[in-house]
């Protein structure tokens, strides 16, 4: 069932099982110890960092069906996509799996995309068990978008550092975990962004536009979760998506965060924090799926922002739009659960 | 409900409206009567070949949603990709509408992608009216994927040529008009081909195992379509097919065609055939979709197959893996109407 833009789930697909995997910078992050796997360097082993990427994005899917407790031949679909031109890190990655696959592309909004198609065709009953993933790579992502890697170009203090990491979760329609309740499918704004550094500024109106959607749609406030957490749009486009929301009688208080902005420590450099699709799929499949399973969170509006720019674009003059897809996300632990998880911890402290 | 990777459709949502726009070349090929529209020059009135394929984009789903006889606010979502990096064409296409979008990559598979995802998703009652369209352009794709146009490089006989065609068509979950019943989710399959003018031979492997999967998960024969029609295998990869599936113990008949063998005409220069997300897109949403409304063909097999390659991974010693969708079309005219527009036909002779 649909009311406009927003799809409520009848039967609450379920992530089973999830997997995050980074990147050494990465690891020593602000989310670095809840990372299933901090790699010891950025080529995982391979001969370029475009194999590496497609790796990370194996290596995610694996761990997820394995954290879910369930066998490879379980799954029925594979959902993934990444930033590379025709998203080779994910169709050659889907070469070693023996399930069907569907590419997707929505820039930096990508693993929101994957898990309202995937929650989508889980909750009509197309299917019964799928994974979705996606993975970004500093060292790609910045010599395909931008500048060679050797130049060591000077960064305007609006750009973001593109985050090596990858993620991955299994959605089924039975089982124990989160449960995905509701997905606002996004529309592709485009205010006339022009500069490939400043990536928050391009895709804040997009946050902005569903996020309103999201509200009217499902008749709630920014009060009705327990977080909101955008995907990357860093602290400059958090901030621009305050102020907007602001202008639209929406108040977004200390509940408001983003993947981006939380990113990174503030003495790594990385001037308005973390982006690339691995940016809010690794958070996701690491602390927020950890604090939905404990239930310290109970409802997280999840929502990853995409900027669908491209060098062929930007030569010919053109505009960066943007993209994103709201998920809610709802913790499957009860209030007697919580309490004894709390007392748990207190003991071991 | 699916059977290993088919889903088969409850309620068999119906492909209400359509549209196909081609270039001039196209114009002349041998479905050139069928088209809606055929562009008088290759740049559609805009400054570069990119930005016409955008337009193209565009076009095909305003034709299409015409067509349908319904309002742009009716849709709800929008599901496209293309063959350029960052599928441009398409999310450069989605600001001029005001739908939700869902980019997706599966190169010249993608319009069976959309039509297996959008199906899906009016079908499980996500969304009640989606629009699916794609596109490819020749000089676009030519200067991406393989060189300069300027330099008139020598053509070897296995290559292909992109077809500079969209097409685009609405799904709904009533109406009238062919219906979706059933939609394999193909593999990604990669035998090792690296010639990039050899498509044909990297997907022949994928429309295979596609083909066999839906065999056997439908229970199902060549004999129980009036047409099976793969995507852009070309004369090459289409022969190839035949043989892949004899050695399975399929006997491919008549009844076997493929969209880029047939597009353009002997004396048209194409070697091998048309190819390009444009290919069956435009075949689909004239020619198939014609002769499902007049009942002249009951049940079609629809294949379209992609080869999932990329300069970086070429550049890098990758090999071209393929993927390959397949859906089940089905006429909704009985056969007194048939008879009836049969005896239409032959009064107007």
């Amino acid at each position: 069932m649909h009311i406009h833009q927003t799809v409520i789930f009848r039967h609450k697909p379920v992530i089973i099982g999830s997997y995050s995997i980074v990147g050494p910078k990465e690891g020593k992050g602000n989310f670095g110890p809840y990372f299933n796997y901090v790699m010891k360097d950025d080529c995982f082993g391979e001969n370029t960092y475009e194999k590496a990427e497609k790796k990370m994005i194996q290596s995610a899917i694996v761990g997820a069906i394995e954290n879910a407790k369930i066998k490879p031949n379980d799954i029925n679909l594979m959902l993934a996509g990444d930033l590379l031109n025709q998203i080779i890190s994910s169709s050659y990655a889907a070469r070693y799996f023996n399930f069907a696959y569907l590419g997707l592309f929505g820039a930096c909004s990508t693993i929101a995309e994957s898990l309202a198609v995937g929650a989508s065709l889980v909750d009509g009953g197309e299917f019964d068990t799928v994974v979705c993933s996606t993975a970004s790579h500093f060292s790609t992502a910045e010599r395909q978008f931008r500048f060679p890697l050797e130049l060591g170009n000077q960064r305007p203090p609006t750009s973001q550092w593109t985050v090596t990491g990858a993620g991955a979760c299994v959605i089924a329609n039975e089982g124990n975990g989160p449960r995905i309740t509701m997905a606002t499918f996004g529309k592709v704004i485009d205010w006339g962004i022009k500069d490939v550094n400043n990536m928050g500024a391009a895709m804040a109106p997009a946050a902005m536009e569903t996020m309103i959607a999201h509200f009217k749609d499902t008749d709630t406030t920014p009060d009705d979760y327990d977080l909101i957490v955008t995907g990357d749009l860093g602290k400059l486009g958090s901030e621009i998506l305050i102020d907007l929301m602001e202008d639209n009688g929406y108040k977004l208080g200390i509940n408001y965060k983003d993947c981006g902005q939380m990113f990174y420590t503030r003495n790594q450099n990385t001037l308005c924090g973390g982006s690339g699709c691995g940016c809010s799929a690794s958070v996701l499949n690491s602390f927020l799926i950890k604090k939905l399973r404990e239930g310290e969170y109970k409802k997280i509006l999840f929502m990853p922002t995409g900027a669908l720019m491209s060098t062929t674009a930007t030569q010919q003059g053109e505009t960066i739009p943007g993209v994103c897809h709201a998920i809610v996300l709802e913790s499957d632990v009860n209030s007697d659960q919580i309490k004894e998880n709390k007392k748990r911890r207190n003991k071991k402290v």
